[in-house]
């Protein structure tokens, strides 16, 4: 398994935390999105894969969700 | 027409507003729902609809959508 940390911006519900775990979990090597919500700054977010992770897949999907990774 | 103006708090960014939107939108009198959105303060909720609504009705959509009408 691998752990990656990512700090994405704009997120200020947890409205906005399922729409950020929904787009990263349908990354095929995902198995676990966690949130730590920071309303008013940037969110860190741990990903657990399978595999090391596509750095470009992972921004283009927190992009999908709305968001921004920092 | 009948036009009625709630508050409606801790409401923080659209995902917030399409919930209520939806919950309000759910009402049978009601025809359209506009809101204000102000982060970290109440949000004014303008309501237009066919009738006079049911006070009680409008606070259990809010509350349904998981906000709260002050």
């Amino acid at each position: 398994m691998t752990t990656t940390t990512i700090n994405v911006s704009g997120m200020t519900c947890g409205h906005c935390e399922a729409a950020v775990k929904e787009e990263l979990g349908a990354l095929p090597e995902v198995t676990e999105v966690s949130v730590e919500l920071n309303p008013g700054a940037t969110s860190p977010v741990t990903i657990t894969s399978t595999s090391e992770l596509d750095d470009a897949a992972v921004r283009a999907a927190v992009d999908e969700a709305g968001y921004e990774v920092k």
